[in-house]
């Protein structure tokens, strides 16, 4: 356990998009210093950092200069390479610790891991093949999902398989990678925890959201979500029975699906996402501390806040053209706006949001 | 009247200091840049922007280059020499118009003008010399406050003048400047209204702000202020009287005194902060839109917010060494800390704020 930094210490961020950009705003209001690095030229976060380098993460010169210039090191995008992170790993502390990201980023890793916590998720076989994918069909059943193991986010890499889908047509569609097939679960919805743990074993839950998608990219999260409080407390203990397994430092985002089972609900995690996450957007504006300030804290080695709502709350993401009309958004009572600078417009980018305390 | 600006414009902010920061990381949170011109090479708001001038406001050449790079300025303090001000708004939009701190700058002009508004002030009387301050001490009566007309703040250039003060010697303690007498204010409490005002002529004030000042600077606000709803909706009324009389274009702080006056109570006007105020930083964390973003929207052409209170709160400046145990602060339950990434420490130097919602 390092000591706590210093107020006028600098943080490195790995990555420039407007998670690091909202990063580095959290740590400028608690006094840090932020240094931003990304193979972006436009990185978004360049623009509220005191020193920037814009480099791959495969460049070990650049990587040696930003090492030098931090006192410890994050990253807003779980696709670090691995050669990458043990480079900064060996120079200086990387917070939370890049080990993780190995089994995070591998689907079958992720659920087996979740799995041997105790923890469901869907049912899920291995394919390495279309072979294997046949037998996995049979042993899953259909409607089944093939995704790849690695890099998929935003609904690619994957793909549905329902009766009269010819399994080597779905294997060739996902690129003939190594996969998994998971049963498609009839969810009633989708919720997360944002959660914050720090190096001394504290953990803090936000409240749990309940989150809508539109063409696989998240588009409205709600607060509360609408389960029972017995349904949210498993939720939140789950999130931290894995934060605690990994000896998490930082803020992670635990996708799950509430299924009805009975005449109850069951919970079954779908993702786990290491960092700061799109459906905890909405504690900036509505909670007593924001995740990124949670997640500040933890990697600065500070004390956690105890989360406090602030009502009931609605974050709306601005997609590609949606934010071309973000002037309509401030005027509506109570809507705060946050625009991520992105000097283009694209189809399915994020480029803001929109938090709403009703 | 400006058009609005896009978000990817970029203002200019005159002054470095935590109220530059502060409108810089306001306006990171729309999307827009910010460039910071001063002089100070440590100056904490060059941390959070994507472009920094480091040079002395006389320097035209740097002034220069700052116009060619922004589309609109603004500024943090109100102490701009007349020369920089009007070089700037030669070439590209000024916000607040400057020719405001010409009354603003100098005590006289700006306690006339308010009394001309039909608002009362403290009674005071010009002074120009040791013989008009002996003519004004009759006039005024004593107790009497003896300040500076220009350049005077958190208790600077001025002077007390009880029963047995020399006048001489009074004159002399503020260097023998330009000046004038106001008669000692008996009052109940100090309160503040932070208001923003657009070009279209739309104005939103704050809720009234309670201020307890410690040697001279300003130690603790309190919202709501503990005065009637009437003494509060007069307040604020005012300074809408007093930002429409400017044609104001910005947010603007207005300190008055709530003195009782028979059964009731009367506002006397003691000072008008042209830009964001110490008092108003409690709306970061208390109200549905911070003082520094409304600042922004009104410079960059945009609707203002209506803001929501989200409950009681207190701010504390942490001055000097006291930001040295910003650490005890992180733990209060509801308390949320703010560090300027101030260099160094020094006696009455404000280096961060709490602000709690009780």
């Amino acid at each position: 356990m390092s000591p706590p930094l210093a107020p006028d210490a600098t943080i490195g961020i790995l990555g420039g998009g407007q998670l690091g950009r909202m990063l580095a705003l959290a740590a400028a209001k608690l006094g840090l210093k932020c240094h931003v690095m990304s193979p972006d030229p436009q990185a978004p976060a360049f623009d509220v950092v005191h020193r920037v380098t814009r480099a791959d993460y495969s460049d070990t010169e650049a990587l040696d200069r930003f090492t030098g210039d931090v006192d410890v090191i994050t990253y807003e995008f779980e696709n670090i390479p691995a050669e990458t992170a043990t480079f900064l790993a060996a120079r200086k502390p990387v917070l939370p610790n890049p080990r993780i990201l190995a089994t995070t980023q591998d689907r079958l890793l992720e659920k087996t891991f979740v799995n041997d916590l105790g923890i469901p998720t869907a049912r899920f076989a291995e394919v390495d093949g279309p072979e294997e994918l046949k037998a996995a069909l049979e042993a899953v059943g259909r409607p089944g999902v093939l995704k790849t193991r690695r890099f998929g986010y935003d609904g690619k890499g994957q793909v549905m398989i329902r009766n009269g889908v010819d399994p080597q047509a779905a294997w060739e569609e996902i690129g003939g990678q190594p996969a998994i097939l998971e049963a498609f679960v009839p969810f009633e919805r989708e919720v997360s925890v944002i959660a914050a743990r720090n190096a001394a074993g504290q953990v803090e839950c936000f409240d749990v959201t309940e989150n809508e998608h539109r063409d696989h990219i998240l588009k409205i999260s709600r607060v509360p979500a609408a389960i029972s409080d017995e349904v949210a407390d498993a939720a939140r203990r789950m999130t931290a029975v894995i934060a605690d397994a990994f000896d998490y430092v930082g803020v992670l985002g635990v996708e799950m699906f509430v299924v009805a089972d009975g005449g109850g609900h069951t919970l079954l995690v779908n993702e786990i996402a290491p960092r700061v996450h799109n459906s905890g957007h909405w504690t900036l504006d509505g909670a007593s501390v924001s995740q990124f300030e949670q997640h500040i804290r933890a990697v600065a080695g500070w004390p956690l806040a105890k989360p406090v709502r602030l009502g009931a709350i609605e974050m709306t993401n601005l997609i590609g053209n949606e934010a071309l009309h973000f002037g309509d958004w401030l005027t509506v009572p109570g809507a705060s706006v946050h625009l991520y600078g992105k000097a283009a417009v694209r189809d399915g980018r994020k480029m803001g949001h929109v938090t709403r305390i009703l």
